[in-house]
Parts: C-alpha cells; sequence; structure tokens
C-alpha cells in the first residue's frame, strides 16, 4: 500500500497486513476508544467481540479509554456484559473516574465539595474517591424564575465545578456552576473532555461535553482544565499504572482531534478507524493536520490480517 | 480631579463638572445600555427619568442600545411605558432587531427559515422583517431520548441560526441548532452578542447570552458572527439611521467589554457607569485594558452637574 504524504504533516496510510503484523510484534497494549470503536450507542460495531478475543489470545493487554463521561467504570462494566464483553472495570478509564483522579492527586480539600454538571458516571467516581458532591441528575427538574423576588444561592464551599457531557443540562445547572467558579475564590474549573458531538447513539451525532463546556466557558470567561483525551492526564495515569512505555502502545479510535491526538501527544502508536464521527474525505482534508500512523474501516479488519 | 494614568492604556477619569459640560457642548446623541444603566431586571435605578428629562430640554437625542435579545423593541417599548418612561420603538435597538436587520442587510434568501435558540424578542423581529422562523419558546418543552430508535430530524430549508439569551436552554434546541450549523451547507451561525453575564434581574447576575452562544460553539467548533455589541455592525446602522458623526455621540453603559468598547470602536465619547457589572476595582484592576474616556457611579449624577 502506497504512502499518502500530506506536505509538512506526517504521513498516514491504511493499515496494511505487514503493519498489523509489525504492531502485534512492538505493542503491549491496546488502547480502545469507546463510542464509534466498539459500539454505537447500545449497537456493538460489528466483529468486535473476535478481535478482543484475538488480541487477548496473543496476551496482548487491553485498556478502554472512553471521554464520554455518562457512566462510572462500575456502570461501564455492566454495559460492556450486557453487550456479551467480559471487561472488568480496572480495563476501563473513562473521563468521569478521571475527573476524581485529578482531584485526588491535586490534593483537593475533603472539606471542600464539588458541583456537578453531567451525569450520573462524574458523581459516582468523585464518591468512590471519598469526595462530596452534588448536582448532576438531581438538578434536572430545578427552574430558575427572573423575578426580583428570586435568586439562587450558591454554596461557598463549593471548589470545584466539573462539567461533563449532559442531556439534561438546563438553565438552573448553568447559573449555579457559573456563581460557584465567578464567585468562590480559586474555585476549579474542570472539563471531562471538549468532544464536540459523539455518537451516543447509533441514528446520529449529538453535542458532545464541548457544548457543555463551552457553555460555562462563555458565562464564566475562564478556560477548563482538561483531563480527557487530547490532555496527557489519563496517559500519564496509565502509564504510572501498567507501567508499559507508551511506545509500546496503541491506540484505537475514530476521532482525530481527541482519540488520535492523544495517542500522538504521548508518543504510542495510533490507528484510525472510520466506524465512528472520521470519514476518509474528513481525513484527507488539506485543512486537517492531525494524522494517525494508520487507518481502517473497523477494528474487526485486523482479522483479516491473521495467519497471512 | 486628577487623571488617571494607566501605563499605555488610554487615560480615564471620574466624570467632572467640566467635562459633563464639555460634554453637553459637543454630543448630539446620548446612547444608553439598559440593564445596569437604565434599570435592574424590573427596577428602575434612581433618577432615570430626571435625567433623561434634562438631556431631552437641552435638545439632545436619546437612544437605547441593548444587547439583551429578550425582547423586541415592540416589547421594550411597553417596558419602558410601564417603568413610567416614554420612549418611542424608534429610539430602541435590542440586539434582537439588530440579527434581524444583519440578515435583511445581507439578502438572506426569503424562501430560508431561521432556527432561532432565545426569546420571544427574536421571533417578532425577524417576523416584522419578513422572514420565516422557528424554534425559541415553542421548543423550551422539547425532550430527545437518547435511544437507538429516536432521532432528531432537522430542517434542510434553515439557512440561520440565531442565538441569544435563553433561560430556557435545554440539550433539543442545541442539538436542532447544532444540526442545522453541521449539515445544512452555507448556514449562518449568528449571535445576538456574547455577554458573559447579566443583570436580568436585580438581585444576581445570570449568565448571559454568551453562555447559550459558547455552547454552540463548543458543538459546532465554529464562531459567530455577533451583531450586538461590540460589534460595529448596530453602531454602523444607527450612523445610517441618525445621520450623526460618531464623534457627537457618547455611549454610557455599564459593561467595559461591550458598551465601552463598542463606543472606542466606533470613536463615541464613553461614559462608564458602576451601577451594572462593573466595579470600581474591576475598571482600576491592571489586567483590564478597556478604559473609558469617563466614569461616574449612575447617570443621575449628571444632573448634580447642572448649573454649577
Amino acid at each position: 500500500m502506497a504512502r499518502v504524504e500530506n506536505g509538512a504533516s506526517k504521513p498516514y496510510r491504511a493499515l496494511s497486513n505487514g503493519d498489523f503484523n509489525e504492531l502485534l510484534d512492538s505493542v503491549e497494549a491496546f488502547l480502545f476508544d469507546c463510542d464509534g470503536v466498539i459500539w454505537k450507542g447500545d449497537r456493538l460495531i460489528d466483529g468486535v467481540p473476535r478481535t478482543l478475543e484475538m488480541l487477548r489470545s496473543k496476551g496482548k493487554k487491553i485498556v478502554f479509554v472512553t471521554n464520554n463521561s455518562m457512566k462510572s467504570r462500575k456502570q461501564y462494566a455492566s454495559k460492556f456484559r450486557k453487550l456479551g464483553l467480559e471487561v472488568s472495570e480496572e480495563e476501563i478509564f473513562s473521563s468521569s473516574f478521571a475527573a476524581a483522579m485529578y482531584l485526588k492527586l491535586n490534593s483537593f480539600p475533603r472539606e471542600k465539595k464539588v458541583y456537578v454538571i453531567g451525569e450520573e458516571g462524574i458523581l459516582e467516581e468523585l464518591k468512590l474517591a471519598g469526595f462530596t458532591c452534588f448536582g448532576g441528575p438531581e438538578d434536572s427538574n430545578k427552574s430558575i424564575q427572573l423575578k426580583s423576588d428570586f435568586m439562587v444561592k450558591h454554596d461557598e464551599n463549593v471548589g470545584a465545578v466539573v462539567v461533563g457531557i449532559d442531556p439534561h443540562i438546563n438553565y438552573y445547572k448553568l447559573h449555579y456552576g457559573t456563581l460557584c467558579i465567578r464567585e468562590n475564590p480559586g474555585c476549579l474549573f474542570i472539563a471531562t473532555n471538549c468532544d464536540a458531538v459523539g455518537h451516543m447513539t447509533d441514528t446520529q451525532e449529538w453535542p458532545g461535553a464541548g457544548c457543555m463546556v463551552g457553555a460555562i466557558c462563555g458565562s464564566t470567561q475562564k478556560e477548563p482544565v482538561v483531563v480527557g483525551k487530547p490532555s496527557t492526564f489519563m496517559m500519564d495515569f496509565l502509564v504510572e499504572r501498567f507501567q508499559i512505555d507508551t511506545m509500546k502502545m496503541c491506540m484505537v479510535g475514530d476521532r482525530l482531534d481527541t482519540d488520535i491526538l492523544f495517542g500522538q501527544n504521548a508518543g504510542c502508536n495510533t490507528l484510525l478507524v472510520l466506524s465512528g464521527v472520521t470519514t476518509l474525505p474528513m481525513l484527507e482534508d488539506s485543512l486537517n493536520t492531525i494524522h494517525p500512523d494508520y487507518y481502517t474501516s473497523k477494528v474487526s479488519d485486523i482479522l483479516n490480517f491473521l495467519g497471512d
């Protein structure tokens, strides 16, 4: 397969038999994104179970690294099981978990509280890590009144606002988070990730955490600390946990500006799959500057290369 | 009063008797912001009626230039009347009106539609200008389901999405607007304004249009055309309408990054009032680079200068 040269950018090519066998030789851990790679919504992508089985049978470590903060690791493990895949919580790194780990590693004071714009997964991981948190689903039905006898009093002990994807976003949550960040001195603004859109269902793309994060950027005029991909926070954590050199990792994802950039920033091998948000014309667009080492249509393509 | 020197930035000072009488001599039109200048929520700021009366009695033209897109000019005129101020629609320039004028002046095709994230004021002005529009309040109770048998079909004839402040923001509206901008070729993304927060009531500051606009920036990765302050679109329109040179105008506002910048960009005199979002420490902060010609605590201060 001819190598495609792209000016000053990194060359990339369709994954070949030889490429894959080289990867199998050199890579100890395969890191998989989930939405658009393993599944779309609640539908598994073709051939995923056999592909994961094959990699495990070759002694490869499998890790799932997802920016989707809706679920906790425990909830993701349950989703994997429902889809017929046996995956342990220790193999899952979600941005909900990353948010909790960020606070832990940065010694966030236990007496402070965390306000959450997002789903249950973030609250679960924060509680598991020992933090006091509120917001999220319990604020989904709260409303405000723009009247002179109404105001929202916020908790002055909130020291961090964590923002992830929130399909139940409302003005109350945006107002509460804005009050904490603007008025509580030193209050952290943490984004699980900034994905513009994602395949939260198999029918269409939906606004991602980048939408809610953008809203809070707009009302606070502050930029968040991003803990999910492409930030290297999760990678540093993974390297520490598994003690595997990033050169011996391959990041497999469907998104250039998160998955592939994340892998590249860390020095991993990178494989783009076209089963999610990125199409071949988007990859080949002259304005695109993020190029994986290899691309292929879906993860199960690699089954075809075995034994050749 | 000593002139305050601020390094390379423009010097500014507390409005004095002499300054005001100079302004009275040279200025033909006083442009007033509303929220934080004329009123806070539904409460008039002290002394406003007498101040406006005095300026009118001196033959000055009065214009109200507001970024708040919740109301149409007609609705604003009614609000003024309720507060005991006689103001005509022709004296009011709201960002809802500016959005409609932008489409009109840019020959937006009549057969195309406009989707609105915002309040009734935007829809009213768009309809008055002859455009077909939908969204806004009628979508406030719509919801989505992240399930594989659910999807939102968007209208392919939407050629512009107008985003303003929307206290009834929800995921449906964000999804619909995102679909139009991402999937309809050439679809415009128009922001009434990008105010971070505003005094929509007198009790506290609330997230402004910057919040909803930031959300759509985050989900589309596009930047909007801004028609409200500090963009010069409204000023160009005002100059054309009233045929008054901007040097003979004085912009009076409570906000540095919209009102004062708007006035300065156009070459107007600028007067900051401290009755809204900006405090004296914020003005004097060494990181602040936007300085008005003058500042004073509230508009009625100028009544004290008369006859001296």
